[in-house]
């Protein structure tokens, strides 16, 4: 299909939805995408240009014709057009501001000057508003002589003359109700403002726990700026899970399956580094007790057990505590009753490993003061681990940092430096 | 406040959102739960109810006096009662489907003959419909004219006669068009409907990637059965995403930060049991070895560096492949370029960290052949931990099962056995 044949192409892809081609377009290799814009360049419109993926945007935007550029990001919501220049370099941002209508550019420049990750870079200028004292027939008759409304709007914000909203109205309670029904009768409970400058993370967390649909949006003097809607705190609420299972994993958090190898390498090299310095400390444990192995080989063959046992009971524990943080399920209120419950279960896991490993140590290598010094070290670990896997992420949050930020590394750190220290120095004081 | 001031816990919670209230409720622990339920179960509704986390829900429906239940019961959409009695036993079932009147109940029962996870059991079936023959102006007066509408709806259903969906319209346009205006005219482009059968992982992904606010649940006759929206299909996607980071760090899927110790070791022992086996495994390898470290006790100093950052590596990749899989980013089309890239990064990271292992060991055990051994077992193992990180994945949905269970085991069991292995064996074959 990449024969050169653009009719046949643009006829496959005439039925597609904006998002699918996108996808198809990520998914090329370079010299296959290139090969695909330029036949295909000429339908590119905003639709498919907000759906491509950041990583090879800039790719994309470089290729493009600039009348078909200019074109697209015309037609794009104002929120789309922040999200495709905020991380251009200066003379490209400019060259993409410099086609957008006064009021258009003035509405991106206005949600640039808001912090990234903020909800005044996620909302949309584009706001249907109502003054309050209006009733439902002036609503319409308004909505049915604006030349332009934006593509999709689900409420109106009801605003007082200062542009303060002071409410808002599901379209479907407007539809259902009578022309003379004043429109501030029908205003939403679940209304809610959201500052220009709260975190993107904390306005998916609202809306996914409000069930809201849209949001109006205030600046510091608390006046109207925009709006966000769902679809925008679902991509959110997708790309935080994402840093978080990326981060969890050691990898940087803006990796993509379309980036190059080097690339990665720069997302990964610094998670390993981290990692082999960790190792060599726990490496510097087993060296103080080198004479002990020389004497019984079967501990080099049984500590790593104890270390990996204590590895994944610690990250068992650190995942459900990241996971609780993040949608603010462990609070002041339970969490002493969460630690607890983790030293508990670490406890009783370790019992358990305990009396299976002694038996495997007994039968293999025919000690009880083996299998002895390797249940004891497995409970020692696995508690460990429990109070390491919450402590951790729990201190991270508290000192302002994210707690899926390394703290996998800094647990599985705790586990195998204790994990070695307890099997071996027991082995050194008992079996010698 | 628990020391039973049930006036003054009213005044508190009276202005809180149904969603904190239900929050509230599952911080508590189980008797401060109960005296909390005593003094304000009066005042417990549908809203509050729904919020609950199924891991206490039972619980809480079991304090609940009948009369109050049965109102909260009542004022629910019926997804929300769906999602209430799918997990109760008969007769609790039975108890709380009588209270619902005769249609309720029926659309109910219809969802619940949906397997579970589908987005049958995820629609309402309180639906808005037209004929798609009419003019704004008689839907408009439709609308006024109808007692009762869902709490929420954002678009109306086009159905021909035999209740087949042909398009749906948004409120938006509807208010903003003129009362003869067809009503089929405004049809959205993004009209799409979803089968009753289909997965809600496969909906949720769907509103996502399609930017949908509400769709149509069709049975197998193509027939409207009911409606999803979005603020479900969000919550669905947080749980997919839940349910992703729990198993990759094998947890089970239903953990919840308020199971009780007992269920919590229910949810982790087997897993820990499956990391047992395979680092008993590992071992087994180090124990063929056994005479070679007790000749050259650095070995065992050694050895576990390069099984740690075998680990890290392919939990990277890993990590990288199962969210690559989940947003349908890793296709046929990339596949052999994404294992292609792996591998190149892994022989990368290889060379790199041999050659920073190799200067650590030189010095600090002054070898040089120590030195080699360890940097080419480190290569070995991180080209084999990129394979095994994208391969493994790519083979569990190959084989239909999640990419995500239980891979973190399989990959870290590959790199222990393959870093043990290629460590102490070219041990062996050169420095004895």
């Amino acid at each position: 299909i990449e024969a050169g044949e653009a009719a046949r192409l643009n006829e496959l892809l005439e039925p597609m939805h904006a998002a699918d081609i996108a996808d198809i377009i990520e998914q090329l290799d370079t010299s296959g995408r290139r090969a695909f814009l330029t036949l295909y360049s000429g339908e590119i419109d905003g639709e498919i240009l907000s759906e491509i993926d950041e990583s090879i945007r800039e790719e994309v935007l470089e290729q493009l014709p600039p009348d078909v550029l200019a074109e697209a990001v015309r037609e794009m919501d104002s929120d789309d057009v922040v999200d495709l220049v905020e991380d251009l370099d200066e003379p490209e941002r400019a060259d993409i501001l410099a086609v957008l209508d006064d009021s258009d550019r003035a509405a991106v420049q206005q949600s640039l000057t808001y912090p990234e990750y903020s909800a005044g870079r996620l909302m949309q200028s584009e706001v249907v508003t109502a003054p309050g004292h209006w009733t439902v027939g002036e609503a319409i008759d308004f909505l049915r002589a604006e030349e332009w409304l934006p593509e999709q709007f689900y409420h109106i914000i009801l605003v007082d003359p200062r542009r303060h909203p002071i409410g808002y109205v599901q379209l479907g309670r407007m539809l259902a109700s009578r022309r003379d029904t004043p429109i501030s009768d029908l205003s939403e409970d679940s209304f809610r403002t959201i500052s220009a400058y709260a975190d993107e993370g904390d306005v998916a967390y609202a809306f996914n726990q409000y069930h809201l649909i849209s949001a109006p949006v205030v600046d510091k003097d608390d006046r109207l700026v925009g709006v966000i809607t769902i679809d925008d705190a679902m991509s959110v609420l997708d790309e935080e899970h994402e840093e978080d299972i990326l981060r969890l994993a050691g990898v940087g958090e803006d990796s993509a399956i379309t980036d190059s190898v080097i690339e990665t390498l720069r997302q990964r090299l610094p998670w390993l580094m981290v990692n082999l310095v960790t190792a060599i400390a726990a490496s510097l444990v087993i060296a103080v007790f080198e004479a002990t192995i020389q004497q019984i080989v079967a501990l080099a063959v049984l500590m790593p057990i104890v270390a990996s046992m204590g590895g994944n009971a610690g990250t068992q524990t650190l995942t459900v505590a990241v996971r609780a943080l993040a949608t603010k399920s462990l609070t002041g209120g339970n969490v002493w009753r969460v630690v607890r419950r983790e030293a508990a279960v670490g406890l009783l896991n370790g019992l358990a490993f305990a009396a299976v490993m002694g038996v495997v140590a007994w039968f293999w290598f025919d000690g009880m003061s083996l299998a002895a010094v390797i249940g004891i070290a497995m409970i020692i670990n696995l508690g460990i681990a429990a109070l390491a896997g919450i402590l951790i992420p729990l201190t991270l949050e508290k000192l302002g940092a994210d707690p899926a930020l390394a703290s996998g590394t800094f647990v599985t750190t705790v586990t195998d430096v204790v994990g070695f220290f307890a099997f071996l120095g027991l082995a050194s004081a008992v079996l010698l």
